[in-house]
């Protein structure tokens, strides 16, 4: 069985889909990618679909269950190098994907994550600032 | 034909081999990566090989192919990810990978590269040196 390989870069997972995905290989890129979030403690992950000319419902679903999966480990997930044809079948079809954040290329992907758990920190900068100003 | 995605991290380009590679793909990745090397000038190409159970003579070869161009294009290559018996069967059949550094994971290969980078400027550096010590 083909298997996805998952490679960690700092505080990210890095995943390129190059093969089609069959039932198997998606179940087991799931399991391997929620395994390594834990093992690893990283905060991000970054999906590349450069390689893929289709998105169908069924590897939209894969994705969308990876960023739920993802979202419960306190990871965020960021799909990146989507082809502006399989953007335009996308809304063809009708697929949104759901809870899935998109970025043009794995830099800016890597940005997007970095800005998202920033943006983290500051809401609790806030809750303390918020609290402060609150005190007298 | 397939194509082999090339995903530009800082100043590397990175990519992962997940399918078997044909003549026609082989070629294809090696005028691609020379391309983007220039556009990008990136110093450092790191190729993931973790999906790879077999790396024969032809597979040797194109990283081999990859290295020297990049060589000439002024960027470290480095192969990761290699399986323990990708390596066992790579000495078994007497295949050494001429001009090729390898490391365990990506994160060691970027590392390896800036090293790498770092060490053409201290060369550069000691020439200095060696110059000013030698005026008087």
């Amino acid at each position: 069985m083909e298997r996805v390989p998952i490679l960690k870069i700092g505080d990210i997972l890095l995943v390129s889909i190059q093969l089609d995905m069959s039932d198997q290989t998606a179940v087991q890129l799931q399991e391997d990618l929620a395994e390594r979030i834990v093992a690893t403690g990283c905060h991000g992950v970054i999906i590349d679909i450069t390689a893929l000319d289709i998105v169908d419902s069924f590897v939209g679903r894969m994705l969308s269950t990876i960023a739920s999966i993802s979202k419960v480990l306190d990871a965020e997930t960021v799909v990146v190098g989507m082809r502006p044809a399989v953007a335009i079948t996308l809304v063809e079809l009708g697929l949104s994907l759901n809870g899935i954040r998109t970025a043009l290329n794995v830099e800016r992907g890597m940005e997007l994550v970095a800005a998202a758990r920033g943006d983290e920190s500051d809401d609790q900068y806030d809750d303390d600032a918020d609290a402060e100003t609150a005190r007298p």
